[in-house]
This record gives structure tokens, C-alpha cells and sequence, in this order.
């Protein structure tokens, strides 16, 4: 132990080798021999220059909530295939299915825009902890707090976005630790290269999803353009491809097990830093309830998509989002139940808690965390209201678009510094998308029992929790015939659901939407003020937390001695990694790579297992190209490795010690969902795409010699001659 | 390759070193060295003395269906929980639960004696093939041939069983190519010593039932008593243990991974010398058919034993055997798809057919194929009609008892020797016990609603194959409320399921029996006339192929150049193999061994993952005594081997190379059911109950002192010391 210790900076070794979402910053601050030893090979600087506030890190984009990065020079963008998605279904028709078909632009000209795709570049990193909290006017309580600090930082980013086509960012660390200002540049136009058949790109669909062994082909190809000058730009057709100052070019060798890898990426949300009782009351609540009312949701979705073909298309996308977060929380539930995780966190806090009672300077880190402790028992509270309210907004579209609409006309009303953050003006066009995009997934019969169902779920509530606007507009008791028999109505006499309707709304004032007399507006407008009285007091809420839990944190950080990566926040992270595969369960042991074979292995011709004709006839004929490794004798097709990734992580790029993409994240294995809340080097295991399986596709299968060439790739033997 | 060949005399190395249920007579024609390099310890000839016809392999007897081993020279006997189960079911009343609680025997007075539980023990091998040709007159026709053959077989059993306490049987191997007549002494008086409870038996029900990781504790320890003098004697107090020449020592030490392991035992039936055609129509038509039909009738006994605990308890055998079935039957599907077997098999009997072709002395093999396989299109015609009148003798005890009791009636009228076989004096004792034991296991609402499912499938049937009885007593077609009135007056109008009655008619006349007018029985004696003219249709069948395949069978032999185990044939058999883990599919491993950590992994307190609570607190507190695996640092419970196996090998001893216990078979993985037809090295893998685990069971968990002491094992220290 000790012999280790001195080869290692005590204040430079994580904890575990796996374990860490590292900043950019904190990569310069773990040891580089260490960081050799794992299997780097370039050079920490070469990863990120703290001076120029960029570096090969850079080179993991945003893509819309995803993650992505850039490939070559010419702008070419890989992410996942249920990244890019929308954009497949935006271009798909009953006549020119590229769900089903896939795509592949044979020229630049061929190439799709897609709505409302945006990637996001970052550009620079600035701390600004002292101006946020500087903000604060003294004496202020939790509320004015975070609304002083909300304003200060709308001020920042209006500020950073001045600069045109910039997207900017105020981050929390460590629950306020610190805060950093994001500056990024964002393309807008951002064009569909290619995307594998649905059958490939979903292999496995819903049964597979968070499981291994895998066989997706789960990535897309994406090209982002600038105007002529390089500047960023909307869609025009003079633009020209954006020209990447770092890229991964691909590493044609692929991986093998024990290999060092690195995954980069935007992270969205991890729970690793919250107290004990919180993840508690997530396990005994929140993620219970998940299952239960996304679960009935999906139910719903399922049969009446099952009753007609073009309702199966609509719902589609949406069943897709409710799937991966009632499978997720299932995840979460078995994960936390199986890695002990609360009471793991329990007796890490109390030792955190020993060990700052012994030293004087951390007496307000303990007031901070007894006070945390009764805010949470005091949310608690409020639990089962805030959970279908919050279901409101996102459960049924009807409810849910008259809420927007209420809400915009609302914000719309007040200067712009003064509006909720998600309707200021820089998110309008967002907002705008989503208002025309949701047409497409609006399938009446499913939405209004969807929206029954919640209804039934709020009118069953306990006395001190009701939701005001259902108790109006549907009355106090469920019966399933008068609350169809309302629904039916509203929906009729609205035009909420009618997209240009909506569009001339999402533009007027709050009295001109009241003049509509549209009665399901005026249920949005009623369902709006609950919602923003619940968002004031988690507005309050925050501005408590963001008081206290720093004072927290920083016990925790100096109690643990050695650098900590903060909890996820949509933030550029880098994850050290090794390919290995792990033990599940006693008696079975999951190898890291699966092939070619395995694919046609699953292979039923039903859905989600039907391997598209040109697939299983390159598989079945062994036509490999050069994309075999050489120890599987076969196509590696999937690649598990022990990185620390989470939502958000989706179409990062996972890349070897030289920084060349050997694969694409995709997924994290079902025993490992609850990494969210704890890392578990047992089972922490992410799931890639095999950077061979996407040559092998894009060589053998369809002939994409232009896009292998843009990638600096030579092209296997011509698929007849190896025949 | 030529290296090896050179160590190896060619006509002594099996083709695959798992592959081969060999008879004792061919583990001395198989290479010494070549065993030896397998890793036998012991000369073959201790294994087997021709010239006594007898030897270790002996030590495995036959357990009424299942296998089992002796292990001490006083009688014990090793088999498997579920070989024991209607012995522990026979002593279980509410009030003394033995299937949940188990059974220990704190002395020898103490054991329980099994009804009609039986150990038969071989003494003599002998070729009897010429008599049994010798026996068909000249001319006859295949009908002829079959009865001629069968009245041999009746005079050499009835010869062989003037000695007392003897069982015979004549068996037939290769289809015919040889007979050999098989002397056993038959033990009668058998009782349990020890049983696990049947959370630890059955653990993961039917759930892991043919499943590998694998946790269950599923064997059983017996003992085998014998008159004063030694010669064996029905129950009485005051028999003696059975004093065993040859058993198995238990080898404390276990086994590792690449261990050598025999398995040895009576395993049932095997198909691989089936013509591909006819295990083609098995694929098509019979798997099918039995998950279409057995599926139903699980259905039908699970609902109905849920509005009902006794029925229940009642319904539990039939249906254990009846997902056993059924189970198998899909995994025999899946094997077949998944191994190609009959393609393989076809392919197999085209290179004996080309090979044939070219030597003249074989033209009588080719035309032998050639009939076969146009009787095999002939039998499929009437497939569905015989199918269902077989589901008539085990589907539904109404009529299957009602049946059983017309035969006996019509054959005891017979002379001995002209009866058919299950109806001659030497069978009479199993028959009356299981007339008696069936009324544990009827249930009459499940039994009247299975009934009703078999008439509704036999309504159905194409005019060409009705079945009369059917349509004489429910009308041709089906109407589920007639049908069901006319069960339910058949029942409630019948003494057949009447104990008492059932005795008493059990010894009557056809025209006593005529005389009761009961109509169920009426019934019987109908399904009765159909049966023996079906059964005459597969003698005339089973004459023919005797005629024809031994003809076919000499040219495969001769073509394969080298030792073949012939199909199974319900007669003791050994098996070499090693222990090892197996891929299931792409990128997962199995590994080859469980342990006390994985039963408690799978534990959740809910049936059929219940552990019982003094396992529990052993394993919980890592009570190991001296039974842990110093790799696994764990209790090992279960391992897998590459043994050639299959139903019948139930409690077969699984022994190391020094002919020591290492643990006891139990079942095959499911990717393995199907190598009833055919050995696949990949995945052929049967699973045992690890000697320690066993060991442990009886140290650690019971305190089984004096047991433990007459294995001749020292026990662990004792519980309470070692916490």
C-alpha cells in the first residue's frame, strides 16, 4: 500500500481507477504519471489548455441534450441513432421511410437539415462564483436568494450571448461549490450524412435497452455547416461545412479487452453528492412512482398505437422517452436495492459527520447539514401533489401544450431578464420547434386516456394535496364516464391541438389567448398557476440548498483527501476507462465484445430482431473487409468498458490513449443504472458501439466510399469481389 | 493431428470426448490410455468385470425412474430431492409438513419407508440377441414378428425373475442390432434417511428448472434395507441395511474447473439414430403439439389449484411432471432450431448413403433406410388422432384411471405370458400402487376441466381420425356446456375415483366390472378397444423396424469406424466428461460452478427463491465449517460438466477419477435438451449438486452428526464455535 503510495501524489489519485465525470480543470490536476499508467498517451495538455480554455475535449459536442463529436475536419458529427432521431423522423414518410430504410446522403446536396438540431461547441470556461454569490443582497431569505442569483446569472449569459451564435451556460459544481460560465458556439445547421436502418441503429429495441449482451448499431452521422465566412448560421444552402479545429479521427483497430479508454461527453444529472435521506425518499418514492404512472402511461400508448397504424407511427417517439425512464427507473430501484447504495452513502455521511465533529473550522459544514435534513423531511410532505403536477407538463400533450401556451403568453408579458429561464427569449426558438414538432407525435385516442388517467391519478389525492385546476374543471371525484365524457369535450373545442392555431398563440398576448375562450386554454392558465407557485417554492428551495449545501460539500471534499469529481450537469466530463466485461450474477460472466455472429444470433425476423436484408446477407456471407479482429474472428459489433457516463453521455466518443474514436457510448448495463447515485466497479459498465461495426456498415454493407474517404478511411475489398 | 492419432488407437477414441453414453461392456473397448489421459485413476477393469458382470458401475442403481448411487457400505443411497419426492410427499400432512420443513432420520428407526419405492441393483449382462431372433417363425409378417418377439422376451424375463427379489429386463440397443438381458436384484425395502427442505430440494422451481446459474440443493439420501439373511424383502422392522459391494466414497475435496468426472446412471431414451425424417416430424409436429396441449393443462390445474389450497397440495405432482414435459419440449424446439439437428443428421445420413452405395455387401442397409422411411410417412397420417389418444391415458386420471382399470381387467383374464407387458403379474404390485397414489393427486375440478380441454380437442379432429369413445359418449361436436354436464355426471355418477371402489375393481372381471354400469368406466372400456388397436398398430410398426433397422444401423456403425454409444435405452450407462463452464451466447460465459453467495443473491423471500431461515443464518454469517472451495472462497452448490445425459439420469452419481462422489446429476442446461438428438460439445452440459454443498447442508445447516459419521466424513467444527 505504502510502495503504491509513493509513486502516486496522494492529492492526484481518485479513489477508484473508473470512478470520476472529471472536469477539464481537474485532468490537469490528477497526476500524469498516473493518468500514463492508465494508458494515455498523449499528453494531459493536449487534452485541454486551462489558458486557452479549450484542447482535444473540445472535440465531445453537445447535441441537443446528447452528446456527439467531431470526426473529421469537414465538420462530419457522430452521436447516436436515438440522438439524431427527430431528424430521421422529420425526413420519414409512408413513401420514403428512413425510420425503417435509413440514409445515406450520396453527396453533400443529399444531405437533410434537420429542425431544430443544434451542436454545441465549447469555447470557453470561466469562473464565476464570487459574481454569483456576490448577488446575494444581504438579509435576503432562500427566495430572494435565488431569485437574485437567477437574475445575476441571466445577466451573465446575456451578456456571453451577445456574441452571435452563442450558447452560453452558468453550471453549479458541487451543489455550489462553484459556478462556471460556459461560452459555446452553436451551429444551426446541422445536416443528416447517414443513419443506419432503424432494424440496425435499434437493434434489440426496447427488450434490449440497458441489457447485455448487445448488438446495436446505435450511432448516426451528422454534418454541421457555418456560413461561407465560418460563422455560425441557420440553414441556407451556400453554408459551408464547419471547419472542426479538434476532431477524433477513427482508430481502424479497434479495441481489445484491457484496453484504455476514454469517454467524453456532456453528463446530465447525477445524485452522488445528495444526503443519505434524499436518495432515500428517491427509492421509496420517487422512483416507485415512476414505474407506476409511466408504466400505466405506457400501457395506454401501446394499445391504442396498436388500434390504428398511423397512431403506432405517433406515439412512437414519445412511448420511446416514457421507456427508457420507466426502464431506467426500475434500473435505479434494483441498483440501489442490490448496491446498498443508502447505506452505503448513510455510513459515508456519518463518517464525513465524525470526522468534521472533531474540527472546530467544520461546525457550519454539520448546522448546514442538519438544516438540509429538515427541508427534505419537510418536502417530503408535498411529495405526491408536486409528482402529478409535475406529470401535468409532460404526461398528455393536450394538458401539456395548453400549460406552454398559458405560460408563454404569461412570460412573453415580462422583460426578458424578468421571465422563468426556459421562457426567455434565447429559448424561444427551442420553444418554437418543440410547439411544431409535438404535432407529429399527437395521437388523440392515446393522449386523452393518457390524460384520463392522470386525472383519475389527482382526483384521488388526500385532502391537503389536491391540484385546484382538476378539482375545477373535472370536480372532486373520479367516474370514468363524465371525466371521457370532459375530456372528449375539451379537446373538441379546443384548438390547442391544431398546429397553426397553436402557432398564432404561441404569439399572443395573455388576454388575447383568455378571449379564445378556449376551455382547454383555460385549464392550462389554471394548471399554470399551480405550477408556478410550485416553482417559486423550489425556487426557494434551491436558493435554501445553495446556502447551505456548499458549506456541506466542503466537508465532504476534505474529509475524502484526493480530488472528487463533482456530480453531472450537462457539463464537458471525461471518464477514464478500461474494456472489461464483468460478472452479473453468480455462475455467468459477461465478456466485453460481441460480434457479427451474435447479431444473426438474436436475429428472428420479428421486431426488435429483424436484421435488415443487406445486413444478414454481408454477415451471413462472412464478407468482413478488413474490419475482423483478429482474436473474435469476427465484426466486433459492441464493446463494454468500466467508464463513469450517464443520461446525457448518449453519442459520446470513446476514444484510446492516442485520442483516435475507437467507439460510440451508447448505454450503461441494467446493473449499473444506479451509478447515478454511487460507483460500483463491479458492475459499472458502459456500452459502445464498436468503431468496426460502423466501418464495416458504412464499407461493406453500404458502399459509402465519399463519407470513408472524408474519414481518411480506406475502403475494404469491393463487396462482390470478396464475395 | 497425426501426432495425436499416434497416441490413440483409432477404433478405441470416440469421436468427441463428452460424446457417448457407453454401456459397461464398451468402457472396456474403449482405449486404456486414452481413459487415462481423460483422467481415470482407477484401472477400467475395476470399473467393470466382464466375466462377473459387474463391478463400480454397479454401485449406481436405479431408483424407480431416476438414478442413484450407494455411498456407504450400509445401504445409503444418494438420489435426487425430486426421485425422493413422492416418498417425502407420502409422510407430509399439514400437520407434519416434510416437504417444507425437510426430513432428518435421528436414527435408523427413525426412517420413513417409501410405498412402492424400489432400488434395483444389476447383477448380470447377457447377450440374448440370437435367442430373440431365433424366437420369429419363418414367414412372419411384422406383427408377427413383433408378438414372437415380445413372447421371448416375456419367457426370458419370466425365466430370469424365478429368482427371488429379481428384476429383469430385456434391452434392446441400436434398434435391434443387439439384445441383452439384464438381471437386478430389486430392494423393496427403502427408506428416507434425509431430505433438505424443498426450498433447498427445488430451489428456483420451475423458474431455473433446465437453467444455468443454478442454486439448488436438489438430492436426497435413501437406504436400502434387506432381510436378516441379506436376500431382499418387503418392509418389515426387522430388515437390515442392504450391505453394498460397491459404492462411492464422498470426495471431501471436491472438484475444480477441467476436473475429469464420470457420470453414471440409467439414463431413459435417446433418438440419435432416428432417421432425419422422423426427428423432422418430432420438430414439426410432436414438440409442438405437447407445449400446445401440456401448456393448456398446466393452465387449466394452476387456476384451479389456486381458488384452492388443497387442490393444490393435490394438483402439485402432476403438475411438477407436466412442466417438465412441457418445458423440455420447448427446449428440445429450441435445440433443434439452434443446433441444426436434423439438417446435421441429414447430412450425416447422405455420407452413410454415398458410402453405402459404393459397397454391395451394404445394398441391404440402403433398401432397410428406404422402407423405413416410407413407413415413417405412413405413421405420420395419423399423427393427431394418436396423439390425443395418448393424452387420454395421462391427461385427465377420470378417464386415464377408468382406462387403466378395463386393461387390467381384459389382460388379467389372459395367461401371464400372453398379456401385454405393463399388465403381467411382475408388474401388477407397481400398478396397484399407483391406482392407490393417484388419489393424493386428483383434484376433481382441475381434473374434469382437463378432461374437458382433451374431449374439445378430440371433437376437433378431421373426419378421417375420430376417436370413437369420444364421439359415442360426447356427440361430435363441441359445446362446452354440454360437454361439461356430461363430465360432470360421468364423475359424480363414477365409483373409479372412489379409493375403496377403485381397490375392489382393480381385482373384478370385465363382466363385474360391466355389471357396475358405470359409466366412466363404460368410457374406459371404450377408449380401451381404441387403445389396444393402436397399440397393435405400433407393434406392427416396432416389428418393422427391428426387421429394418439393424439392417441400417451396421452400415452406420461400420461407416463411423470407431466406438458408438448406442441410443439410451433405460440401462446403466457411463459418461466422461470434465467439468467446465459453456457460452451461452454471444457475449456472455457461464462459469461452471455456483456458490452459497449467488442462492442467497436470488433470494427474495417469495417462492420459488424462499431460502429456508437456518440455511440462511449459516450463509449469511459464513458458517463454511471446512466445505468452502479455497478458489471460491465460498461453499460451491452446483457445478456443470460436458456429460452425456438425459432424463433418467436423474441422481445419477457424478464421481472423479479415483470413483469417489463429487456430486450428484440433476438436470441439463436448457441449450442442451436437445441433445437427446444429437451431442453439440458447445453446450452440452448437465448440472450437478456439488458433494460439499451437500456436505455442508449436513454439517453446518442440520448437524447431521451421525450421518455424517457413517459417510465416513468428519464433520466441520460445530456451529456454535465457529460464529
Amino acid at each position: 500500500m505504502k510502495k503504491t503510495l509513493l509513486f502516486l501524489s496522494l492529492m492526484a489519485a481518485p479513489a477508484l481507477a473508473g470512478e470520476g465525470k472529471w472536469t477539464p480543470q481537474q485532468v490537469l490536476e490528477l497526476d500524469p504519471a498516473w493518468l500514463k499508467a492508465q494508458g494515455l498517451q498523449v499528453s494531459p495538455k493536449k487534452l485541454w489548455d486551462p489558458k486557452r480554455g479549450t484542447g482535444l475535449l473540445a472535440g465531445a459536442v453537445n447535441v441537443g441534450g446528447c452528446s456527439g463529436a467531431f470526426i473529421s475536419e469537414s465538420g462530419l458529427v457522430i452521436t447516436n441513432h436515438h440522438c439524431a432521431f427527430s431528424i430521421i423522423q422529420e425526413h420519414s414518410s409512408p413513401q420514403r421511410d428512413l425510420i425503417t430504410q435509413g440514409f445515406l446522403a450520396k453527396g453533400r446536396a443529399e444531405e437533410l437539415p434537420g429542425k431544430g438540431a443544434r451542436v454545441q461547441v465549447p469555447r470557453s470556461f470561466t469562473d464565476v462564483t464570487k459574481e454569483m454569490f456576490a448577488a446575494v443582497p444581504a438579509g435576503a431569505d432562500d427566495l430572494a436568494r435565488q431569485k437574485a442569483m437567477e437574475r445575476k446569472e441571466k445577466e451573465l449569459l446575456a451578456e456571453c450571448e451577445k456574441r452571435p451564435a452563442t450558447r452560453c451556460k452558468v453550471a453549479s459544481f458541487d451543489g455550489g461549490v462553484q459556478f462556471v460560465l460556459i461560452d459555446s458556439v452553436e451551429l444551426a445547421d446541422v445536416r443528416l450524412v447517414y443513419a443506419p436502418p432503424r432494424a440496425v441503429g435499434e437493434y434489440g429495441g426496447e427488450e434490449d435497452n440497458w441489457m447485455w449482451p448487445r448488438h446495436t448499431g446505435d450511432f448516426a452521422i451528422l454534418r454541421a455547416y457555418t456560413a461561407p465566412d465560418g460563422s455560425a448560421a441557420q440553414f441556407n444552402a451556400q453554408n459551408v461545412p464547419y471547419k472542426a479545429e479538434f476532431f477524433f479521427p477513427l482508430a481502424t483497430e479497434g479495441v481489445k479487452p484491457d484496453d484504455f479508454v476514454m469517454v467524453l461527453g456532456y453528463p446530465g444529472i447525477t445524485f452522488r453528492a445528495l444526503l443519505a435521506d434524499d436518495m432515500a425518499e428517491r427509492q421509496a418514492r420517487y422512483y416507485p412512482r415512476v414505474v407506476d404512472v409511466y408504466g400505466e402511461l405506457i400501457r395506454i400508448l401501446e394499445e391504442e398505437g396498436e388500434k390504428d397504424p398511423a397512431g403506432k407511427i405517433a406515439v412512437a417517439s414519445t412511448l420511446k422517452g416514457l421507456h427508457n425512464r420507466y426502464k431506467n427507473a426500475g434500473g435505479q430501484l434494483a441498483g440501489l436495492k442490490r448496491g446498498h447504495i443508502v447505506e452505503k452513502q448513510r455510513e459515508a455521511e456519518a463518517a464525513v459527520v465524525a470526522w468534521a465533529e472533531k474540527r472546530k473550522e467544520y461546525a457550519g459544514a454539520l448546522k448546514a447539514r442538519a438544516e438540509l435534513l429538515s427541508l427534505q423531511a419537510e418536502k417530503g410532505k408535498a411529495f405526491e401533489r408536486e409528482f402529478l403536477l409535475d406529470a401535468m407538463r409532460v404526461g398528455a400533450k393536450g394538458p401539456a401544450l395548453a400549460v406552454t401556451l398559458a405560460r408563454l403568453a404569461q412570460e412573453r408579458a415580462k422583460p426578458d431578464l424578468e421571465r422563468e429561464p426556459e421562457y426567455m427569449d434565447r429559448e424561444l426558438p427551442r420553444l418554437k420547434d418543440r410547439l411544431e414538432r409535438e404535432q407529429k407525435n399527437f395521437f388523440a385516442p392515446a393522449d386523452k386516456r393518457a390524460f384520463l388517467a392522470l386525472v383519475r391519478r389527482a382526483q384521488a389525492l388526500g385532502a391537503g394535496e389536491r391540484i385546484a385546476a382538476i378539482d375545477k374543471h373535472f370536480g372532486r371525484t373520479y367516474s370514468e364516464k363524465d371525466v371521457s365524457a370532459k375530456i372528449d369535450a375539451l379537446y373538441a373545442g379546443s384548438k390547442v391541438l391544431d398546429l397553426t392555431e397553436r402557432q398564432k398563440m404561441s404569439v399572443e398576448t395573455e388576454a388575447q389567448l383568455r378571449a379564445r375562450k378556449d376551455a382547454l386554454l383555460e385549464l392550462g392558465f389554471d394548471l399554470a398557476t399551480e405550477l408556478v407557485a410550485l416553482d417559486e417554492l423550489r425556487d426557494r428551495r434551491l436558493g435554501a440548498s445553495v446556502r447551505l449545501m456548499p458549506e456541506w460539500r466542503k466537508a465532504v471534499l476534505a474529509h475524502a483527501g484526493k480530488p472528487v469529481a463533482p456530480d453531472a450537469n450537462g457539463t464537458l466530463r471525461v471518464t477514464f476507462a478500461k474494456v472489461k466485461g464483468y460478472t452479473p450474477r453468480d455462475g455467468a460472466f459477461y465478456t466485453p465484445q460481441t460480434t457479427l455472429a451474435g447479431v444473426m444470433e438474436k436475429h428472428t425476423g420479428q421486431e426488435p430482431f429483424n436484421v435488415p436484408e443487406k445486413v444478414a446477407a454481408a454477415a451471413n456471407a462472412k464478407r468482413y473487409g478488413p474490419w475482423a479482429d483478429k482474436r473474435l474472428k469476427d465484426v466486433p459489433v459492441n464493446f463494454l468498458a468500466d467508464a463513469d457516463t450517464t443520461g446525457g453521455n448518449s453519442g459520446s466518443p470513446t476514444v484510446n490513449g492516442k485520442g483516435q474514436l475507437v467507439g460510440v457510448n451508447f448505454d450503461r448495463v441494467w446493473e449499473n443504472v444506479a451509478n447515478d447515485f454511487g460507483y460500483n466497479p463491479d458492475v459499472a459498465r458502459n456500452v459502445n458501439v464498436d468503431v468496426r461495426y460502423v466501418l464495416w456498415l458504412l464499407d461493406q454493407v453500404e458502399d459509402a466510399d465519399g463519407l470513408l474517404r472524408e474519414l481518411g478511411v480506406r475502403k475494404g475489398p469491393k463487396a462482390q469481389e470478396s464475395r
